[in-house]
């Protein structure tokens, strides 16, 4: 049988800038001390935009004038600050919010409503605007000269824009793909910061997508949901949830290929492309977790539906138990069936089969005779695999998750506010 | 003003056997290598006993006998190894757990439904049942000649029982009062193991308590239910579930007063007694937590109803991140906000006030002008106060949860299976 064609190919050097028509760029404009912290995305063409916020009830003024502005699609640039949350932060913050916006939007010759804004780092804190002003018209700058600025390497600049929106992240998180669609190939590229949350700062998951495939409007919402579901809310860190995480995706369709319906042939394979990058982006996240030392995917199976079987593996993932038995590198398969049975799910004990790589080591409400060392193997991996197997109906998820070391709690206990 | 009659007075030295007709005792059989392992109680007379198990689906085969022994609310006596769970263990542990409870009542001339069995330790290994059949028929004898040996303490033997049902404890937890009631005064006690969960054990939270004290059969299975849910249900370890958790309450009416009813004087101080018993437990148990270093009450106040103020604070007190800012220390009130807002509860950010001890630390959305070192102060102290007004209604909850130490990691990660 011939190899089936790669659905699609990761762009070496890759990132947001990949991706025709899309600028970035990122500075430090005093937020933080030493380190980039101001960057801006912007698309030269009208775009459609699709995004997914924190769930968490308490959140920042951010989330607030995303939505608002996001009451029409088009976006087409968005202004990251890190270092600093503006959460918690009263009236003061929602008009620093505002105010980000319309400078923004002033600078690049754009409406407000065409402007996104997102704010990341130390809460209860009023924003330094001085800096934020400053380092906003700068960035418009590169932005807006972009095409004529010869010595302007995209690339590079996409990548001063991964940095400037780290947090405690030791390193940027980006990629790009490429798809071919029909005779068209078309570019999907995304930055991302991770969840790692360490004190103060309520360390916030940002992830900003774009692509130059046109797709029909109607559509992108629902695949960014779908794609966030199956990724970045499909991790656990520390189980707990930041009030400002932000995910984005821009469509300008500059690729010119015939607009994605939803059951075309293209529509999987851009799908498929998007679930590549966002669960790439969503590992980094884990893999650069506080304190994380190995990455685990739990599988699980034969859960009574899709939701419940994501339940019991948020709940396997978010056992300190069981990710202490992982840092440990200990198959104590004990802790995984115990917080099975907690789960907001239907599990049956007699049915259930875990297995850890590829071992079943627990059947039949028993301890299989697996090899102990063979496990104990697997589990000294960087990254571990786990199935859970509940035998109820045709539910499936995958998650992903950190262990949890000295480090997490040393990072976590020894800042003092 | 006079002062008020205190509602109860706590025994010097007492624990289970302070209560007239209870007799306990524990004892070394050889499921552990040295330390006691096995606990039985009797009552003399007979009783009606209320309980509450794990709500873990995945469960040993001790609750299972359990439930079965329940169905007729006279028990008599309660046998329970410590050091083997005798979860995980298929027919054989069922078959096992049928024979400790069989064996039991034939030494003590009992028929098996009054007899109720726990197991707690290590998890998918079998029962060595020739050392649990001696160490059952050893017990039984030492019931037996309570009377007529004149040599015996009964209170040390009930220390011998508390003792006897602890796997990673650090010291035994046992408390008894003594309650007036018209003219009688009634005694409750309580013996109880904690819910450390160390590995590979899953350490279960077991308590047993009794009381001579006569009520209406129909009032103490809600009695207890209500009094655990305050409780037991009510604290924070690891936010780990065990497959084991018992509570078992037995009254044999001994003392003599008029049966309790519901809307009696009498009830309510009974009931004011069992709350001060099975919080104080609870509480050791939180104490007594793997690595815990301090202890926080978290009091939620202004919530839709009970059932929200309590999942917002146990949300709080599960919060890995406010845990480890208690480790280190640190009143950052920016991880209760985040673990506030991401609770299954109505939340309004505009209304949540955090104080911190006496110190409102946020309001209005924002941070308060409160005194740092003061706040510092307080969260240096072995207990620490948290109070989350919502300001959305009367619902009131008080939750008890330990910090996250190092030594919580090191005790659950460096254990090999």
């Amino acid at each position: 049988m011939p190899a089936t064609p790669k659905p699609f190919e990761i762009i070496e050097d890759g990132t947001l800038t990949s991706v025709a028509g899309i600028r970035a760029t990122g500075l430090h404009c005093g937020v933080k001390r030493k380190r980039h912290d101001l960057a801006l995305i912007y698309s030269a063409v009208p775009t459609v935009a699709a995004a997914a916020f924190t769930t968490n009830k308490v959140n920042g003024p951010s989330i607030l004038v995303c939505k608002e502005n996001l009451k029409t699609p088009d976006v087409r640039a968005i202004i990251v600050v890190s270092g600093n949350a503006n959460t918690c932060t009263g009236k003061t913050g929602l008009e620093n919010a505002r105010e980000k916006v319309s400078l923004t939007a002033q600078n690049l010759g754009l409406k407000s409503d065409e402007v996104l804004v997102s704010s990341t780092g130390i809460i209860g804190r009023p924003l330094p605007m001085d800096q934020v002003r400053k380092g906003i018209g700068r960035a418009a700058k590169v932005i807006l000269r972009w095409t004529e600025e010869t010595s302007l390497d995209p690339s590079e600049h996409g990548h001063l824009a991964a940095r400037a929106i780290l947090t405690t992240d030791a390193y940027p998180k980006e990629i790009a793909v490429r798809v071919k669609l029909g005779r068209k190939t078309v570019t999907l590229a995304g930055i991302c910061k991770g969840a790692g949350m360490i004190a103060p700062n309520m360390a916030t998951m940002l992830c900003y997508m774009a692509t130059d495939a046109a797709i029909a409007p109607r559509l992108l919402q629902p695949l960014l949901k779908d794609a966030v579901e199956r990724s970045f809310n499909s991790i656990s860190v520390d189980g707990d949830t930041s009030t400002s995480d932000t995910a984005v995706l821009l469509s300008n369709g500059l690729a010119g290929n015939a607009a994605m319906d939803a059951e075309g042939k293209d529509y999987a394979r851009f799908r498929d492309a998007l679930h590549f990058v966002t669960r790439f982006l969503a590992q980094q996240v884990v893999r650069d977790g506080e304190g994380a030392t190995r990455l685990m995917e739990i599988c699980v199976r034969g859960a009574a539906s899709d939701v419940e079987a994501k339940r019991v593996g948020m709940t396997v993932a978010s056992s300190l138990l069981w990710k202490c038995a992982v840092f440990g590198g200990d198959p104590n398969w004990g802790r995984i069936a115990a917080a099975v049975g907690r789960a907001p799910a239907r599990v049956k004990q007699e049915r259930l089969v875990v297995k850890i790589g590829n071992q079943t080591v627990f059947a039949d409400d028993s301890p299989t005779d697996y090899n102990l060392k063979q496990a104990e193997s697997h589990m000294q991996e960087q990254k571990i695999h786990v199935t859970i197997e509940l035998g109820l109906g045709n539910g499936e998820w995958t998650v992903w998750g950190s262990d949890l070391s000295y480090d997490y709690v040393k990072l976590n206990a020894e800042y003092h506010t």
